[in-house]
């Protein structure tokens, strides 16, 4: 079911030394900084030959990455994205399987415009799963 | 400088759960465990279209990631790892630029039987990086 590995999402408290250290240490590709309200983050997208990073930034007093920088203030890695054909099929299937879908169970859009959903980390070793309709 | 993301290593509490849970609910190819005692771990490789999880398990007593199962008991995301050309000049570029390497700073035989380093997670926004010369 689940198919490539979309990107790997770090929280990071400065997001401008992060875009830097990325670009200039690790020698990355890194692109400006995107606004995303609708989410809470400022996102920047780092391009691997093979998926992403996304270094994700608070934007606003209500956005969902504020809690996770308060209890790892040095930053960490938030979350992982998984591609799925199929959301809604994706997210019935893991239903059925006793997984826990966040919210209210139905895909919103996500930062790349697509639908996405995620998963109760409790339920996968600790690790917040994003799918992302491809 | 860095290229590829080679895996994503997930720490798990169980490994034949976990990875029945990445075969059966989240439909992934999971291969069979292997014991790698020089790294204090039972790892099980999941193969994604574009790039590889690593389930991680403790393998004797001085298994490295105990301490990470006792901070985190449901498991949690341990490490990424980056691909690079050359080990030594990667990890003389990041000295240069002040970032640690963890141990004596001398490249190990990894799990893949490639040479790898392991970078300070304070200084990359609380990452663990592995970089692996392939």
């Amino acid at each position: 079911m689940i198919g490539r590995l979309n990107h790997v999402a770090i929280a990071v408290p400065d997001l401008e030394a992060a875009s830097a250290q990325y670009a200039e240490t690790l020698g990355a590709k890194v692109g400006a900084p995107q606004d995303e309200p609708d989410h809470g983050v400022t996102v920047v997208f780092i391009e691997l030959p093979n998926t992403k990073i996304e270094l994700l930034s608070p934007l606003g007093e209500a956005s969902p990455i504020k809690g996770f920088l308060d209890k790892n203030p040095s930053g960490g890695i938030h979350h992982i994205c998984y591609e799925v054909e199929d959301i809604l099929a994706a997210r019935d299937r893991l239903k059925d399987q006793g997984a826990r879908v966040l919210g209210s169970g139905e895909p919103k859009i996500g930062a790349h415009g697509k639908p996405v959903l995620f998963l109760h980390p409790k339920d996968f070793n600790g690790t917040l799963i994003e799918l992302e309709q491809v």
